[in-house]
């Protein structure tokens, strides 16, 4: 499985994602599922994908492709990712990748009894606008964080979802944004045995259009070990101070 | 949908389940999904039901009816949780009311494209045992928990998982318990539209072979509200109290 979580604030955009894939618990691999796409000073993308690796992957490199190849001669040009001329349009080709790959798949895959599923979440700034978050679902349709809603994840959201619910805002820094997305992904973590490390970690300041930081985070990370093991000595001490029931009668 | 989650103490037994179903989100009911089995000083049983609401209640009347009927003469006395010799005993009786709810309905609910799901907690202590937990499946099989699993969670348990795994051990006091899966469901119900008040809190302690403490908490109760205002403050807290990451360079 995946967990994955892109955060939408005032002050830029932060990406999550674990490594692991796995076909049954019984063949586990690392693969990234990150994909930045950069032109410095016009736009940046970022492209977190959850579901069928081949898929994902497919969808990926449909995207690198149609950017890097221009359109035959009379033709006009390809959509892609370096032309889109907003982030709607950028979430446009992504969900046209996901369509043409499940063209070409998903018949194959059903008749092995398998279900074609990839979903994204495109996180970006163009030139002239803001940043914006999408939600990309396996139809090829999308949603748009608005502000009512800051974050989005893909995967193995449920464990990992209180802790955000609670304490981020579009207000909120970039700075607790990584701190609650990483409180998350260890939460998610513990409990999931196919999410797992290292985990990506991508931030992107407004107006920057370019990634700002960019770290791959392993078990033996210092900062990660003192939220995974500050966190749940915080957790428990905080269930100790609050009031035990009366049980009595 | 419904969350249950009922947890094995060395002291005795906490069982708490929430009371909403719905078929679809625009028909919502409250319906209580702990049933008590009980004769005082000999044995008491706990059950709680998640799944299909009509296989639900129809395992509960076929448990109370097999316990409340004599056989007919000549024919041996049916398998019922009142003659249950032993806690593993009065779980294969659920098992075996789940499979004849089975037999009698999933042919019908296929015709209609449902699936049949049942799934139960049974928790409780018969004269001569220690108190035991049973999680018993749709196919009508169970498990036991064992000195390293002190917990049983059926329906939406993803939500209200993290903070049990973290706080629970069976050493654990009943009030800690019980504060714990109250604070497991109040993170379920903020998540989950599907799963609501009123709560059942239902104890039983160890040697005492009655239900202890059974409670229906509404949205008024003032302990409820002070766990709920107070974790999401602890929280909030504690999530301020961790160092930021360096996200220069």
């Amino acid at each position: 499985m995946t967990y994955c979580v892109g955060m939408l604030l005032d002050r830029g955009i932060v990406m999550v994602a674990d490594s692991r894939t796995n076909a049954g618990v019984d063949n586990i691999s690392t693969f990234r599922k990150v994909t930045v796409f950069q032109r410095p000073k016009d736009r940046v993308f970022v492209l977190m994908t959850a579901g069928n690796l081949a898929a994902s992957q497919a969808v990926v490199n449909l995207l690198r492709e149609a950017s890097a190849e221009p359109a035959p001669a009379g033709e006009p040009p390809r959509p892609n990712l370096f032309d889109a001329p907003t982030m709607f349009e950028a979430a446009r080709c992504v969900g046209e990748a996901i369509r043409e790959v499940h063209a070409r798949d998903a018949a194959g895959m059903t008749a092995f009894g398998l279900e074609f599923n990839v979903q994204c979440i495109l996180g970006g700034q163009v030139a002239g606008e803001r940043p914006r978050l999408f939600n990309v679902y396996p139809a090829g349709n999308f949603i748009e964080a608005t502000p009512d809603t800051s974050f989005f994840q893909i995967g193995e959201f449920k464990y990992g979802k209180p802790i955000i619910d609670r304490v981020i805002t579009r207000e909120s820094s970039l700075e607790e944004a990584a701190k609650c997305a990483l409180i998350s992904m260890d939460s998610t973590i513990r409990s999931n045995l196919s999410v797992g490390m290292p985990i990506d970690l991508v931030l992107v300041r407004t107006g920057e259009l370019r990634v700002g930081h960019h770290r791959v985070i392993g078990a033996e990370d210092e900062y990660f070990g003192t939220i995974r093991n500050g966190w749940g000595e915080a957790l428990r001490n905080a269930f100790k101070a609050l009031p035990d029931p009366d049980l009595s009668g």
